[in-house]
């Protein structure tokens, strides 16, 4: 409250550091803010020293004029796409209380869609803004990785790990992902919906749609395409190799392991049993199938920016369901089933090392995002874009 | 004969592509040479068809207009910095053929300073372009890896490999370097040796110097400094550490070990033997220690840019000892105990992800390098300051 008032009166003297200047942001529990623990929503790190120094992230956002309301819930350690916390509590969706929020940036989607925080600040490594953002029926923004610097930030996956935000628009996404990334804070303008050429990968990403989620994206596409846009479906067979690529796990658990191995050692019966496995079953992983997995996305990445490169944006369904209720995750398979289909769709865009924006699709029941999936580095145009399609949505709505 | 005569006629007609064309320059035969085989000094590559294309690298140096007169003879699999090869044999030093010419880019070495090309187009995973040039009395230049497009290059590291030219002078080496790099062809004007101030690491890289190699760097030292540089000794203490944290290998025989394992199942009787054991040994290691290995890379690449910021470049010797004779490989365990040590100082650039060109030492009996580090993508500025380093000695002289 002094941090908003003090923003209040600068103001009013005429300093405004950015737009973002006196609002309430949010933080997800793997920043470090300087003089608060990071627990990374588990128990484990509870007897760690707080942090000396903001993330540069967070010291960008408190330069900015961000008034950080609090530390968010998450999955422990990032480590699923879920949103279910056996320590801290699970926070309920707000379309639906009983619904899962998604992850692992829980109560970052939360904090946005109660209306508590103008934007939480979350992580993805596989889809951890993407995926609560869209449960949520928020934006959600996950930039090329190397534009935000991770210093600060737990790591999941030094591979994969992307810093991005959650926020009511892509709008609010741009300003402060630019201020995240040390840029001035300016939104794209929206590029014409007329002026874009979308493509609509037919390989892998539509497989086992829930009927919700096809009826809701079959719609979008065609209100995108209605209102000029040229909407076409692209074979992208190229994605056909992933599920073998990552057969072995992929990056994430190997990479979790190298970081986790003395906390589980000294606090492992204190993790998640769960996420526990998971990081310790990538453990006999050998170093020659982590370097070809490091070849096998090298290769995939050129072969899909080739294959797309005459596209401004894919489009996709950001997750393939709609959000499920809390109740169905206490089996474990049924958590293993759930939980890798609701990574499916946002971790290629990882593991392509891309950019996407999540965009809640008009007019459905349960909250459904539309992934918005842009090239390589190329963030502020597919932020572009996103704007373009969002502006279409709120015409046709 | 025929491109170079019709270079020359086409310099007659005014048109001249670069201040390379026309002139003879040398390929290591690991490059993608369109129409011809990549041996990489194996016989076990034999059977492979001809490169479809030229490597980038190489097209750019055919428009440049050079003239390639050949392929250099290398260690197998550039798996060395000793440059003896059993398949092929071992070119003679031009200083004295009884003595090893350095490696793995041994006949690129020897076709500069046998005048047979201007320039020799090498690679320097470990120091296999300043080894050979050091022990052979010319310059080298091994440019932070990003600049040089690797494709179409047989690979050792994928971490370590980076591409960089041998030739008398850093003036040619620069010229050179840019094409390579797809850059103008212009040649940084040397630094004014008054105007840098110049490290000296007094941790590892002194370490058993043999007495010529200590006189003759020490000479260097003084030459610049009476010259009028600030030649300062830094205690750079991080790298220290150097040792333990490649205890397990390091990067190249693992990342070797991933390209090779096919072509080991297939044809491994025919490889060097001394070389198959180094990639063979690597095979059981584990994905958490290379992950940690990469961890540690980066974390000494922070102290080490922190501890070296103050200063234009760091001087040492480019090699421990000069070019020992062929005959002292012959037991395995010399070999090891040499080829390490003929490695250790070169080796750290690549590490530490940083450039460097080596500079013959004027008035030394056997030839000496001297070893001039640059930071991280400041290649430009680094040849500038070698090129002040050349031209003090040269007015020594």
């Amino acid at each position: 409250m002094a941090a908003a008032d003090a923003q209040d009166r600068l103001r009013k003297a005429g300093y405004v550091a950015s737009p973002l200047a006196g609002l309430p942001v949010s933080v997800k529990d793997l920043f470090d803010v300087a003089g608060e623990r990071t627990l990374a929503g588990s128990k484990a790190l509870d007897d760690s020293p707080p942090a000396a120094h903001d993330a540069p992230t967070i010291a960008r956002l408190r330069a900015a004029g961000a008034v950080l309301i609090g530390r968010t819930n998450m999955t422990e350690f990032a480590f699923s796409g879920v949103g279910i916390n056996p320590h801290y509590g699970t926070p309920g969706n707000p379309y639906d209380r009983r619904l899962i929020p998604g992850g692992s940036s829980s109560g970052a989607a939360v904090s946005v869609a109660d209306g508590q925080a103008v934007v939480g600040i979350g992580t993805d490594t596989g889809g951890s803004v993407r995926i609560p953002a869209a449960f949520c029926g928020i934006a959600g923004f996950k930039p090329t990785q190397y534009r935000i610097p991770r210093d600060g930030v737990m790591p999941l996956s030094t591979t994969l790990d992307s810093i991005g935000p959650l926020a009511i628009s892509i709008a609010c996404c741009a300003i402060v992902d630019a201020i995240m990334a040390g840029e001035l804070p300016a939104v794209p303008a929206p590029i014409p919906i007329e002026a874009l050429r979308l493509g609509v990968p037919q390989t892998y990403v539509l497989d086992g749609l829930a009927p919700e989620v096809a009826n809701a994206f079959a719609a979008a596409c065609a209100s995108l395409s209605s209102a000029g846009a040229r909407v076409v479906d692209i074979p992208l067979t190229e994605l056909t190799s992933l599920a073998a690529i990552n057969a072995g796990g992929g990056f994430a658990p190997i990479e979790a392991y190298g970081w986790h191995q003395p906390l589980l050692a000294r606090r492992g019966n204190e993790y998640d049993q769960r996420v526990r496995q998971r990081i310790e079953r990538a453990s006999g992983m050998r170093a020659v199938e982590y370097i070809r997995l490091q070849g096998a996305r090298a290769d995939l990445i050129s072969r899909v920016a080739a294959a797309t490169a005459g596209f401004d944006a894919l489009l996709m369904p950001t997750v393939a369901i709609t959000a499920p209720p809390i109740a169905a995750f206490e089996r474990d398979e049924d958590y293993r089933r759930l939980n890798a289909l609701i990574l499916r769709n946002t971790s290629v865009i990882n593991f392509l090392d891309g950019c996407a924006a999540t965009v809640p699709i008009p007019n459905t029941g349960a909250p459904v995002g539309l992934m918005v999936v842009g090239h390589h580095g190329a963030d502020h145009r597919l932020l572009a874009v996103a704007r373009g399609i969002e502006s279409a949505f709120a015409r046709s709505d």
